[in-house]
């Protein structure tokens, strides 16, 4: 097993620095969601990017629906990334899902971790008594059984609301075509492992210095999720970026790389 | 300038062992010479493998004529993927050319090595007065000269017989198919910074353990080349081998693996 091939790894940066930057993408997507990101790391770190398997221009042979029935096998993967490169002094930056991924391997292995950066973070998606999550539970089995019956319909219909910002269609359109590259089937199983996902527990656990970027209007992690994240994190700092939608990344690379650069400095 | 696809460099084997184990191919190969080699050692060292720079499947984009104008730009890479991965413990195993090459980037960062395995070195082709490299100057100057006119033709011609163990043409064939899919303008270049090299002075510098597998009836690197490196070199092992030709790692794998591993355990 390859694991640079696996994941699609790129390192770039300043590989004579001791201090790390990792980017972890969201559902659907993979490294290119940071291309705007990055060159601001790139003289003062060393940069890695990386493609979960089953995403860009990983390896989909390695895709087992075994392992990634939960987020512990991406969690397990990035470790074994940081591991093959022998990376320490991580700052690992995470969009939406992978901001549970990156709090399972900081849990893991506390040590590798300076600080993680969560873009748009949500421990659980579906509201329970005490908690409000943003869906119900017959929202997540619709939209589960939408995804399921039409992907592509149901990317073509999603892409754009996820992304908000409408008055820049060409983001939407990105995001929808990042999703309709995905394979259905692995779409489809990466999006009932997330979206049933329920990381509170360990979210509590999370000791890691962090940081919780909230977007306004973002449909899929709500402004009480991001409070509800910064509340159980005892070491965490929450900034309400000016963005708007859930790809902030894509959508405001400035604020949010101004954001990550403060918190990084501070 | 991603230093993984530069040259596509494969991380395979025990990732956590702290020992790690790197191959270094030679002159129009790529990192699947190596491939009869690296199982045995996948359970215990992490495998590096790479192509150089215009080779295999690296980024030919990144060749260079200025700076791969010496077998210097090429240790600064070997030493630059060791950085970006943060390798250290390393055995270092070369083929051919790579042997310099791995020499000038033991003798840069002598602490990033543990030991080189050096297969068919040679610091010098060409004879002088009082040095038998194998070549006159005039053979050295038909040869590239025989080489920029027909590169397939005289890959044709010269891989069987730097192969030799012709009672195996699949040997030799392989040989020509890794030169033949190098572009001629590279294969040119680095075959003139080959043959004519002389680095009689840095393998006398060199301190890192050393273990020189020579083979008989090697055409390019003849059994007093092998010699004279092991005599240049204090702490040097030298181990004449039962396998002929210039690539006992294609054509004595078995041979060669073992004369390695008992090197790093003794």
């Amino acid at each position: 097993m390859n694991i640079l091939k696996r994941n699609n790894i790129s390192i770039t940066g300043n590989t004579e620095s001791s201090q790390t930057i990792m980017f972890a993408h969201g559902f659907g997507c993979d490294q290119n969601m940071w291309r705007f990101i990055t060159p601001s790391f790139e003289d003062t770190h060393t940069v890695i990017t990386f493609d979960y398997v089953g995403f860009g221009k990983s390896d989909i042979s390695a895709y087992n629906f075994e392992k990634y029935n939960s987020l512990e096998g991406y969690a397990d993967d990035i470790l074994e990334i940081c591991q093959a490169l022998s990376l320490s002094n991580i700052t690992l930056v995470c969009h939406s899902v992978s901001a549970m991924i990156g709090t399972l391997a900081a849990i893991k292995k506390p040590k590798l971790f300076d600080s993680i950066v969560m873009v748009g973070p949500s421990p659980r998606y579906i509201n329970t008594e005490d908690y409000y999550g943003g869906f119900s539970e017959e929202d997540i089995k619709e939209l589960l059984t939408s995804l399921e019956k039409n992907y592509l319909g149901w990317s073509s219909q999603m892409a754009p609301v996820i992304m908000a910002n409408s008055e820049r269609p060409e983001l939407g359109e990105e995001l929808e075509a990042n999703f309709c590259r995905t394979d259905p089937k692995i779409a489809e199983h990466f999006a009932k492992v997330t979206f049933t996902s329920d990381n509170r527990q360990e979210l509590a656990q999370l000791k890691t210095k962090a940081l919780i970027l909230q977007c306004r209007d973002d449909v899929i992690a709500p402004e009480s999720v991001g409070k509800y994240v910064h509340e159980q994190l005892a070491n965490s700092k929450f900034v309400l970026l000016e963005a708007t939608g859930h790809c902030p990344n894509l959508s405001a690379p400035e604020e949010t790389t101004k954001a990550i650069k403060e918190f990084i400095n501070a």
